[in-house]
């Protein structure tokens, strides 16, 4: 890693401004994702905000560019079993594709781990194709079930 | 499937009384789920019902006997891509081991399904061991990634 690479990405949560920083041509990059209009944006932003510590987005911002380079979700999901305990699940996770081998991928992935363990979650699960099981793999994850979908919409099923 | 089976079985949300009609006892068939006291479940079907349509149990009761032979719930995820898109994410599915054969599986993965739909919902997905891939394909879905997890707490996997 070049010096102050450390310094130079900021892992946070995400923000509302992050609308002007490229937050969704980044997810563009993972899977269809047309642009939507600021309102729209701060309406969803504001609905998963109200969820607090159990729904949270986290974003890595190239602090030279001003620009997310990283990003990744979890959410919270209460259960009965175990006691009542509580899982966390991983969603889109996706790194620029400039931005890539410079272990963002895991920052992103650690930050969130650990969002779930400071919250009390028995585990942390996520859904990824056969190519990013090695990443996965890295991060300490070890492969469990096999993910099933069905789709209402008439979009591809790319996500 | 015997006469009045229909109309034996009723498909429904999770109620607080369903304490008493073996909730806990039929999760147990599915992984680790020790007894919990009411105020316990009180406590955490509370936090669930005030999801209101973003989180639903779905039970099965036999009215006949007064207690509950399957259950599957479905929590709505809201996310950004695909126009501020939502994904209904299916878990926690077991049909009691004596009410095995009469489709009730299936009726409740179709109640979930119905309930993603409704709510607007892109896709429903779930996670599910090989030996259920087979069932899940029946109620229309199809494999489409790997599930990967984290264990934080010294339980074992088996869920």
């Amino acid at each position: 890693m070049e010096e102050g690479a450390e310094s130079r990405f900021l892992v946070r949560r995400l923000e509302v401004s992050d609308y002007e920083k490229g937050f969704i041509s980044l997810l563009s990059q993972l899977t269809i994702c047309p642009p939507i209009s600021f309102d729209e944006f701060r309406s969803r932003f504001m609905e998963i905000e109200a969820l607090g510590d159990n729904h949270v987005i986290c974003v890595v911002e190239d602090t030279e560019q001003g620009r997310l380079v990283a990003t990744g979700s979890i959410f919270v999901e209460r259960k009965f079993l175990r006691g009542c305990g509580k899982v966390g699940h991983i969603e889109d996770v996706v790194v620029d594709s400039a931005a890539r081998g410079m272990r963002l991928g895991q920052r992103v992935v650690g930050f969130l781990s650990n969002h779930a363990r400071s919250v009390g979650c028995y585990k942390v699960i996520l859904d990824c194709s056969p190519d990013n099981r090695g990443f996965y793999e890295r991060c300490g994850f070890v492969q469990k079930e096999l993910q099933m979908a069905v789709y209402f919409n008439p979009l591809p099923p790319s996500s």
